[in-house]
């Protein structure tokens, strides 16, 4: 592994934080849903048996996946992963390291749970801003909302060959990202300002994700009835 | 769910249909194309027992995949869902509309064969036209076709788990769309104004892959066949 | 099928290399790698009983994902199989010929084991190459080497329905790109012209890809292991 090349990034990583022409809260918020949402597939991915290869790709999937869907379907160039060009670095890193933990602790996936939240609130509400800034309806930037919060968990499912929880009658997930959205617009109409209105929307779908998770909130399956079989 | 922006959005999309650079012949087929595979989506969520926000994204996906892959591919943007902004919000409509019934009579899926049929004409035939239009070659244009009138369907049968029913031995689809396509062109060349040979390369889609699903035509099943095992 | 056009096409094939912008290396290069990836991206339709189209399809998405992931995510338009219109044509015309050959010999499947790594080694040096000419530093770089020589067959294979083999313990393949990028880099950094380090970096992939499968050299699986159940 050529570890040389990774540790002369060190000083460009931290230039590239600093001098990053985003407000620091987004690049903040960004920062930590690539981390939160990587972890989350290198776990899926342990859950599969895969090696190392697999752990990264997997994490690399779940964690940029979503934001690069929004940033190509938007036509931003460079996509954030490649203008930030220390975000793939960072998933690689913890891949290494998880790659040298010989088992996984059942609290590691209770905190993951919460990590997991934290990458859907954090990229929903970065995802939403960035389609509205771009000057699309607010339907749409609420799309991409949920496209950027939940799209890179979907592709990780898909390339596990799980049908994608999402869509099945899974706690609310995709809804809060949908709801919270709708609330920072409703924020921005109302003339608060989104030092406020951004934490708190994040804030909502956080806390609805976990309560639905913990209360079992979920839609009901929509069947298919064929009366003629 | 925040109903009260869908409604304020009605005179936007009634705008957005008059103002259309577009002619209104392709907007009427791109329009009409949305709705039979949206709902031809979301009738495949409900075959998998989804929930309300699965059947939403996979009529979202198949009616919009196709179109996306084609406007990422030549690079045209906004993307034609994004421009069009009530086409999501039609989708999402109809979405909110089926998980409202309860069962699935069975001549809506016979009428939903119709649907398709008409999707993959009309989808095919505007894909076509619109890569011709950029310049592409007229090989490349009919493989748009195929592409913008069957990938929403391969790509909602991948989420859902399933190997694509378009690559195995199934009756003619994506052969319908490609060489309808070629129809276009040929009468293209021999100076077929379009009001005309735009209906009839949609029609013959239409018609012969109806027939295909009536007397079963298909292309045989190519073995993998290994002597030394 | 219209074959009328496709004999059409042969003199803009030939003028489409010849006025290549692209220097000769890296066109003989692409031009081997799009045809042995596409064989392989057949045979594996095959082994799924797919028929003409599927065959057709698999055999384009294995030829040309990587390679479109690649542009697309580093904006480069026209997309390279829509720029050298060719190459579609020449798959179309292979998965002809694949699908009049009844049965695969043993021998075929030992050939196309070496086509693969030489498409592997192609692809990634390739793509690597285009990544820094783009502007990217040396970790994307070598990440879009190996997104170019894999990505077309973990989308083959998701589209088959099946776990991609790379993220599992299979020998090593994205590794090869990975470190033969590398090597590019390094040669680059000391000067060595490309007419050499080429030809060597894509040599390192082709000779490691192989020695890996001969010798079964592979990461170890990662377990997920959870005392508490």
């Amino acid at each position: 592994m050529p570890w040389y090349p990774l540790v002369r990034l060190i000083p460009r990583v931290v230039a590239s934080i600093a001098a990053s022409e985003f407000p620091l809260m987004y690049q903040l918020a960004e920062w930590i849903a690539v981390m939160a949402s990587g972890i989350y597939g290198m776990l899926l991915a342990r859950q599969h048996q895969m090696d190392f290869i697999g752990v990264f790709s997997v994490g690399f999937i779940v964690a940029f996946g979503g934001g690069t869907l929004r940033d190509l379907f938007l036509n931003r160039h460079p996509l954030f992963w490649i203008q930030h060009e220390h975000y793939p670095v960072v998933v690689f890193a913890i891949a290494v390291a998880f790659s040298l933990v010989p088992r996984i602790p059942r609290w590691a996936e209770r905190a993951l749970t919460v990590s997991d939240a934290l990458g859907l609130g954090l990229y929903s509400v970065v995802g939403a801003t960035i389609a509205l800034e771009v000057g699309t309806s607010h339907f749409i930037a609420a799309m991409f909302g949920v496209i950027t919060g939940t799209f890179g968990g979907v592709i990780g499912d898909v390339v596990c060959n799980r049908v994608p929880s999402l869509f099945t009658s899974a706690p609310f997930f995709a809804t809060c990202a949908f709801v919270g959205s709708w609330l920072l617009f409703l924020m921005d109409a109302w003339g608060v300002d989104r030092a406020l209105s951004f934490p708190l929307a994040v804030g909502f779908i956080v806390l609805s994700r976990l309560a639905s998770l913990h209360f079992d909130w979920r839609m009901r399956t929509l069947e298919f009835e064929d009366p003629g079989e």
